[in-house]
């Protein structure tokens, strides 16, 4: 059997929750420079993705995306250094754990029936 | 601020999902001998208890956890060798996460506000 999807999410003591959600929103920003666009990809609604950015805003000392709410081109967005550190050190810690804890992950998935057993 | 808490889920090719919710009732069949008393320290009802059992007893090749529904002593359960083990994994897996990724989970965190601000 492969290798199984993680899912890794950080509660913080200031409350914010970081995971797979966000931090793919936070890539899709970075790679369609749009939050609804982003949020598109994800089929999460417009209100939902521009929630989560303010969230995230929110609860960081420096925003993670900054964004143009409509003007002249029509309101593009981006992530800001520490929205890049931010989803670069989360990044980093999914292939860590996948990583460091192979043999962990292999000795479950070991136990484990076949898909068409 | 201190560390924050980590909730890692693992999604197998077989369909079944290992997370927090799951171990935690392992752990706590283990320690009280019961399905329904594990399950109730969770708040979890005695029939999601029951079938999130089922689940990863039918996910395995070998079951995970050995109950007497009913019986003379009112139906015990505990982990099998094969629970022991699975159980294990995960909170390995756990602890690999927070110490290899320690460096990137203390990055997120010192860019967040604190709970105070």
């Amino acid at each position: 059997m492969n290798t199984p999807k993680l899912r890794l999410k950080l509660r913080f003591e200031n409350g914010l929750s970081l995971g797979p959600g966000k931090a793919d929103l936070l890539q899709g920003i970075a790679a369609h420079g749009s939050i609804s666009a982003a949020g598109r990809r994800m089929k999460m609604s417009y209100k939902r993705a521009w929630m989560l950015v303010e969230e995230m805003n929110a609860a960081f000392q420096m925003p993670l995306v900054e964004s143009n709410r409509g003007g002249q081109k029509g309101g593009g967005a981006r992530l800001t250094e520490a929205g890049e550190a931010a989803l670069a050190h989360y990044r980093e810690l999914e292939a860590i754990t996948l990583k460091e804890g192979a043999n962990h992950i292999s000795g479950i998935t070991n136990m484990l029936k076949n898909v068409s057993d």
